[in-house]
């Protein structure tokens, strides 16, 4: 069972702080620890909205060191990445290729954030396990904090939720019904023989990318056979 | 092609709206469509940061319809779904699952998100083609605007992103020979001949877990050939 922390490296200005706390709630993440942080005054308490539990029971530290002693695993974030083949300090994950790496490990990760100007330090990423870096525009690659933080802790939310059990869409039997049913409105309006080939492939082919549910699949044939007795009283 | 515009219905805080112009730059999308918004003024300039010219191009709609009309796919965003089966209009595709169906999507999709207090009506979401949802935390659903709109925006831009080229992970050849070199270490340390299996095993086992690049590869065998030929000259 992985269990993760945000850790904010010397954030300068509280109301990302409180920004920060909102998305941690929001995808169910509680523990938030700062190295050498501002105050955490109005600012925020206003953003945090209904995260302020997550500020009230923050654990400060006073070093990265001692923050990082506190996890099983380091990961350090960043918006300067290299991508030659040569690189290493600076070589990162995208945030996709960590959550996938993430799926079998057990213990707490630690998710480190830098200053606002600055990120993190070349001497603490290189204490960290991981380095990730979220794919962004190269005209504008970096990410306000609390951004930064929503879209990760979105990923690894995701991750988990992703694989609950979805409805079950329609098979071969009910399309195959649905395509019978279309057929029977088509000799009911007398459509003309040498175009029916055509318009069963379009309903079936539209039928295919349309991905019915069962619930949907009711509904589409209960308006289908409306439409069918409707024609045949007339 | 997908070329996608965020459209904020009636934001109330123009420091949200700077915050939505800086996630837009991030991921490299520039038309932003306001429906009544609220005056753009000091707050909104200050959080765009280097998105200033995002808001001087901003369009205004005087109304939810007339940014409708300006879309080939209008995608209405919502904290708020219904996830039994017989839901219909608050059922919602999750984030993931809605990028996955844009990818052969060609056209001009319009991305709504709606007040800050409310979000977007029942009406406006009935007018949408698509309703979308980032899943969250049950506890607290609701997440600021801005950091919405760069969960999405985000997930838009991975979607292309994640498909670039790749550096090779090494293959059976190359772990073949660094086993061998393994192997040649244990044989220079005198390591017991009953535990060389379970060693050898182990060390297979990580290395398949490490996924090396060509380039990791390399390093690590420079690593491995100084070592044994320490080991020999001793």
């Amino acid at each position: 069972m992985l269990r993760s922390c945000v850790i904010l490296v010397e954030p300068k200005y509280s109301g990302n702080v409180g920004s920060v706390a909102r998305c941690m709630k929001n995808f169910g993440v509680s523990e938030l620890y700062l190295v050498n942080p501002c105050k955490l005054d109005d600012p925020a308490y206003v953003m945090a909205m209904h995260a302020k539990d997550i500020l009230d029971r923050a654990k400060i530290f006073q070093s990265f060191d001692e923050a990082l002693e506190s996890v099983d695993l380091a990961v350090a974030t960043t918006s300067v990445i290299e991508e030659h083949r040569k690189a290493c300090l600076r070589k990162a994950y995208t945030l996709k290729e960590f959550v996938e790496e993430m799926k079998d490990f057990n213990g707490k990760v630690g998710l480190f954030f830098g200053r606002e100007d600055y990120g993190l330090y070349n001497e603490e990423i290189k204490k960290c396990d991981i380095l990730v870096n979220i794919p962004t525009s190269k005209e504008y690659p970096s990410l306000n904090l609390s951004h930064a933080v929503g879209i990760v802790l979105y990923e690894l939310f995701s991750y988990r939720f992703d694989r609950r059990v979805k409805d079950r869409n329609v098979g071969v039997t009910e399309k195959k019904k649905m395509v019978e049913f279309f057929n029977q409105v088509l000799d009911l309006i007398n459509y003309p023989t040498h175009k029916r080939e055509k318009a069963e492939i379009t309903f079936r082919r539209a039928l295919g990318r349309a991905k019915l549910t069962e619930l949907e699949y009711h509904t589409m044939m209960g308006i289908m056979s409306e439409i069918i007795e409707k024609l045949r009283s007339r």
